[in-house]
């Protein structure tokens, strides 16, 4: 029976306010409207963004209750007035930065910076103002443009990108964010080159896609930084060729990646959220073309800092957000770059949880086991056998 | 009667010690060593980094005595063993960064910042650790490379451009600092493309030049930043569009900014030095692209800073010296093209005094009439002369 142009009652993980943890509800998700699909999540990753906002400490996000969630793969379920670009069945990546193809964001070819419905996404509303989600008679606001901790979601069609059902998206959901971010920000903002040296400040998921990245384009040298040498061995598979724990030196991080490297590397990522470590990345850039990419989002009102003279002696210093990629255009390509095995996901996806125990993938994130918890809303049996079954296959 | 081979005894404005002004002095000037060239300089320009050096706040800059000036213009007078570049007659600028093609800089293809003798010029002496001033018996120190404030100087092969003898000295030794600096910053660092938008803080010699840069890649609008309105008439005459006097608003001058160009600029440039000016110059910028340059020299210590969420969103902070030009290389291109009149320099030296009156060249610096204040060393009333014929013949 088909489900289109009714009200869906599913089960999310709502969040009532800052610092609580989520808890499982039954709640109401509207039909789309018009320019809007309505998508049945299949699985979602846990991101650190998640893990802020909900801490309560992000300015921008203090919407409550709300429906977190932004790294979620799922199969469209119905579709609103005027959606051309997919139709129930499809299978998508939602997207926390729309690509609209008409603002002059999306038109400049300088930028994935889409912009077109920044002043609503920002306040967890959809552009008509109002929110598709309700719990217990009470508004639910959206996260990102995504909210993915749901069975069922309502996002734009400019926010989703149409992948190849193929790809199991218990695996390419973690596309919607960190290691499209990370990989992006090595291949695009960097346009990291062959033979070039490569500093990776932290090896969490956004960190490891990075190394990817950065492998991917050939660099010579690839330092892969973290206090946590468990990392390391993710690193290594994915192409790192050095491993630094900052624990290690008694000297500033800077000056042990300056001599390690005759004077500095040609490319550094922070990938943290940590201002000193921004800092740090940028100063261990070799004078007169070393760049520094900033990846990773730092705490409300906190400020970077350095001596001009680090630029004016040559050193770049940039930015990264989904690491430069336009979402509906390039994440299909990614996908099947995953499909024909030339791109590692599987990797990154170390635990899976179902939707009930979200709160303990919120947990794991911060453990130097866990690179991404997936959490499985729809068909969990499903995937946990063909997960199994496929480590089997591949032992 | 070659002097070839024999010391010099010749006038010099020495700087005995910190603060203190300068005085003209008779030193002696030793012959060229091995790979080094001894000049006549006839003009030098007054910079605002001599000034900085010489109040004694330059933690890089503490040796006394020293003949500072780095923006001159000479005629080689002898060369020493192994120069094979140049020779006696030939007409040259003297280089604060050289050019020697042969370090990782220079064939790195990606900087100007050729290092090879940065060590030594740093404090102020020759390759073999030693200087060829002496004056009252005491040994007086390099400045830059350079020391352009003595009517005779030894420079590195590798730190003289030969240029077109036509051109006269007296203006084109202002290619020796301020307006490379900016030209090439704009031409060479931003990489100004045409139909783009940049704004200027700072219409001294160096913001000017930029402007003239940037009106070169047919910038569509550039607008020209300074709290003293005379130098808007200069600034127009070079190519800006628009005139903002910081002072005639109550908001912050990057929101103001922002306003007037619907969102940011494409390109800005920090031409002062002021710090807290270096972070408006970078949020003045467009999010996605904007890029912003700084060219002027902070005091020693101060820091940049600003929010990491500027740069996540698509800004680039950059920094360039001498304007990413390579001397060598590059420089004698300016020349031709000043004799083409395809570029401007003679707008530039709005004023000009005896070697004996160098000190009142230091005083007219900060005075919104002076842009830059040229030295003649030798052919006063040559250059006079010369001078004075020109202006009747232009009007």
């Amino acid at each position: 029976m088909s489900t289109a142009g009714q009200v869906i009652k599913c089960k999310a993980a709502v969040a009532w306010g800052p610092g609580q943890p989520l808890t499982i509800e039954e709640i109401e998700v509207a039909p789309p409207k018009k320019g809007e699909v309505r998508v049945k999540i299949l699985a979602t990753g846990v991101c650190h963004t998640d893990a802020y906002t909900l801490s309560g400490k992000d300015p921008e996000g203090e919407w409550w209750p709300i429906v977190f969630g932004h790294e979620g793969g799922g199969i469209v379920e119905s579709v609103g007035e005027g959606v051309t670009s997919v139709q129930p069945g499809d299978h998508v990546i939602p997207l926390y930065i729309p690509e609209c193809g008409q603002c002059k964001f999306c038109k400049s070819g300088k930028t994935n910076l889409c912009s077109i419905v920044r002043s609503t996404q920002g306040r967890g509303l959809m552009p008509d103002e109002t929110t598709r989600f309700t719990c217990k008679g009470q508004r639910l606001y959206h996260y990102m443009g995504c909210s993915t901790f749901s069975q069922y979601s309502v996002l734009l069609e400019i926010s989703v990108a149409k992948v190849n059902p193929k790809a199991s998206l218990d695996k390419v959901c973690l596309l919607g964010c960190g290691i499209t971010t990370g990989y992006g920000a090595a291949t695009k903002t960097a346009n990291v080159q062959p033979g070039s040296t490569v500093a990776v400040f932290g090896c969490g998921g956004v960190g490891l896609a990075v190394i990817q990245g950065a492998a991917a384009r050939k660099a010579s040298r690839i330092i892969a930084i973290d206090k946590n040498p468990k990392k390391f061995e993710y690193a290594k598979k994915l192409g790192a060729t050095d491993f630094v724990n900052p624990d290690d030196y008694d000297k500033p991080i800077q000056q042990v990646l300056i001599e390690m490297t005759d004077g500095g590397l040609d490319y550094t990522f922070e990938c943290i959220g940590n201002t000193k470590l921004m800092r740090a990345a940028l100063e261990s850039c070799h004078k007169g073309w070393g760049e520094s990419i900033i990846i990773g989002v730092a705490g409300a009102g906190e400020e970077i800092s350095t001596r001009p003279f680090q630029l004016v002696t040559g050193r770049v210093w940039k930015g990264s957000a989904f690491g430069g990629v336009k979402g509906r255009s390039e994440l299909p390509g990614l996908v099947e770059n995953y499909l024909e095995k030339k791109f590692e996901i599987d990797m990154f996806a170390t635990h899976q949880f179902k939707l009930e125990d979200i709160n303990k993938a919120f947990d794991v994130m911060h453990d130097g086991d866990c690179i991404r918890a997936v959490n499985l809303l729809n068909l969990f049996i499903y995937y946990t056998v063909i997960n199994w079954f496929t480590k089997i296959w591949s032992k």
